[in-house]
């Protein structure tokens, strides 16, 4: 990357930071319509950002929230990468548990609290500060450069595979670009090779139509929140395994190599236990830590509710009860067969004087990345420029349904180029990421865009 | 029951539906904090009330929410008769179930509608129009009365208790009379014999020491709601059946004679059904809906609630779950052995990865009645009174905690009077009592005095 670039990025940090906290104050949170004004806020101020550095930028309405997307075509012959982020967060609750308020962004210890610092509005935005590095300086980027940030990541939106197929011939491009994933600990940078999909869904359990006076009646109706606890436990067999019919029948081994991989990565189980603060580790029986979390489904309640809430005892049955569920998968589960093998596990164990009813929010492929890609080796060398380390080959839990979009809509591969770190508190009570870090990413973006140009 | 006394029944029934109006109008709910000052002003008006109509009275303080005692003892050679009632309601939620405001009280078809109508302001206030009636026009009653008016029934609170040691002299009597039971159905009015007993207590499981992605994380740790539900699933076998070790050791089973009365009573399953809108009616295996309601123990929870309960999915494991549980005893049970044997039993099954607090609310044994007790003479002619109809002899499966400590303490047997309904709604929304009952109670109670003397 020429010096002037790198100057450039040096002279603005402060100013890059700045513009990230006004991002983060947006408390742009899909998942609830009460938020609804903030999203279209935050779409405008990427679009802002766009036309400040000289893109050719629109807001795209869909059905749901919007979709900003901008491009600079100037270099016809270079490859065109196209980079995907979302300006949409989680849910900020439990807010009580937040050090500083979720959309009041503070910086602490050399790292920014926000709801959205790290997943994923400070890791996109590395990304357009790279662009406007050498836009601003050379007058030109080594690649043309398509962005696409949404708005429904969190939400698992179906708008945007809509979007994709609506602009095919528009978003066609060499190689996907997302950094939306995670380093695999401080000082050892990484790239995603894998992630595991998901489906999700929300049971509900209606049993006596009001709530009922448990002296009086108790005994003689099914307890609907007795009754999805009965069916909530067997999911589940007494060695962690999921027993949901065909659940594991599709499920790819890991391969000795990957096997051997995972465990020569540095990791500490203690500390990782101390991290999330639980007694043990858990989890399927025969499997590593690192197996569980990037390699087998799972089955996690996120969420139960029923009857009484508030403080001290309350003597009745209730009328409803109901849970949220994801299940993370992995390569290569079909997400509408587990989700239709989950309901029909519920419904033929669902008792007598209670109904079920049963709502599927969404669901994504697992995907494995082509380690023998040519992109593999641009994007390394572009880490090493960030980082000054050589990062290594992970998988990742999570689920990014937009690369699995990217592959079967446009065909391309995505380079899962992660800033942040896993103790970033992604989805939880202050998330936060490391300024070190975001500053690095835009270093390694910057260093990309002319990598990319020797493949 | 002298003529003066029902025609100045019949004369104030408009007043005294507007001061039991008054009464509900007060959101004295005694499980939540903030309810906390209209608890005592719920106490100064039954205080007034006893003022009112000429009886010594005062507000003794407890530990908790105060308790409201009158006396008149101008009778000397009479039964010494002592009424128990209670002036705090259950919490009112969930309040959009309400067709009227759970403290704005309504009159519809006859009912009138508030939190605390027949649970138990209603119930209780009957007694003191009663003894109003007689005082005002005769100037004297036909038995001495006492009044202990609580406001810790529906917390189970321990400071009752106290007052009843503390005051034990003060408090001496023949027999005791409470209207916090229900009519066997509408036409049939009983006299409840028996009633179960309660423990109840709260379980929170604590995993995570926060919220964690479920896609990062999951697979690797225990998730808190998902062990509580195979904790709860673990507390009953396909048959219904409690598997708590011993929790069934000292059950004294029913009689023959028993099961035949309950055999005799008419009851309408089906029609039961479809009042609490249930598919079927269930629970224990072998035993009638009316012997599972009145004469079997059950383990119910009352509430749940762990992780994400917003709208749409949140993608996390969730750091705690909790629950509160009921069981409801029947007579020999020992409430303290069965919570001990409750918390074992979930101590032994909480897995690896979460750590389990148990809070101990409250419990009280059930109670059988002596039905060969001379009052249940004197409390059937004065039902036959106010109601025109001959009451049953039922059971009830709810627990009066006081029942026990008027038996233990004062040494008295308890006549359980009940005008209410149990479709009324206690401790649901749109709670109720039928504005006749009420009057025909207020008969009923002023006959009992005078039926009680001929004993």
């Amino acid at each position: 990357m020429p010096p002037v670039v790198a100057d450039y990025l040096q002279q603005n940090r402060d100013r890059f930071l700045d513009e990230l906290k006004a991002l983060l104050r947006i408390p742009s949170v899909s998942a609830d319509p009460a938020y609804q004004p903030a999203m279209q806020q935050a779409a405008e101020f990427v679009r802002d950002q766009f036309q400040q550095m000289g893109l050719k930028t629109e807001i795209v309405p869909t059905a749901g929230h919007p979709i900003v997307y901008a491009e600079w075509l100037g270099k016809p012959g270079a490859p065109t990468v196209l980079v995907y982020g979302h300006y949409d967060v989680q849910p900020p609750d439990p807010l009580d548990l937040w050090t500083t308020p979720p959309f009041e962004p503070t910086i602490r210890d050399g790292k920014i609290y926000a709801r959205g610092a790290t997943d994923d509005k400070g890791q996109f935005f590395t990304h357009l500060k790279a662009a406007e590095a050498w836009l601003k300086t050379t007058g030109v980027l080594p690649v043309n450069l398509k962005f696409v940030i949404e708005g429904e990541e969190e939400v698992g939106g179906a708008n945007l595979d809509k979007f994709l197929a609506d602009w095919k011939q528009k978003l066609k491009c060499d190689v996907a670009v997302i950094s939306d994933t995670s380093q695999y600990a401080p000082g050892v940078p990484a790239i995603t090779y894998g992630l595991r999909g998901i489906i999700a869904c929300e049971i509900a359990l209606t049993g006596p139509k009001r709530d009922l006076h448990s002296g009086i009646f108790g005994g003689s109706v099914t307890n609907p929140v007795n009754a999805l606890c009965r069916l909530i436990a067997q999911l589940h067999d007494e060695h962690g395994r999921v027993k949901i019919p065909g659940f594991y029948d599709d499920v790819l081994p890991l391969t000795d190599v990957e096997r051997k991989q995972f465990d020569v990565l540095p990791f500490d189980e203690e500390a990782y236990r101390q991290e999330l603060g639980v007694a043990a580790v858990s989890g399927e029986a025969g499997f590593s830590t690192l197996e569980r979390r990037w390699a087998r489904p799972t089955c996690d309640v996120n969420g139960i509710t029923g009857g009484y809430q508030g403080v001290g005892p309350k003597t009745i049955v209730p009328s409803k009860a109901s849970a949220k569920i994801t299940c993370r998968l992995v390569p290569n589960q079909d997400p509408p067969k587990i989700t239709a093998a989950l309901e029909q596990f519920l419904r033929d164990r669902c008792p007598p004087g209670v109904t079920l009813q049963f709502t599927d929010f969404h669901g994504c492929r697992a995907f494995v990345f082509d380690t023998n890609s040519p992109y593999i080796a641009a994007a390394k060398a572009a880490v090493r420029d960030g980082f000054g380390a050589e990062p290594v080959l992970i998988r990742e839990g999570g689920s990014i349904p937009v690369v699995l979009a990217l592959k079967q809509v446009l065909g391309v591969e995505t380079l899962l180029l992660g800033w942040g770190l896993n103790t970033d508190n992604l989805h939880s009570p202050d998330e936060h990421f490391t300024v070190a870090d975001f500053q690095r990413g835009i270093v390694s973006s910057a260093a990309l865009w002319s990598r990319l140009t020797a493949q």
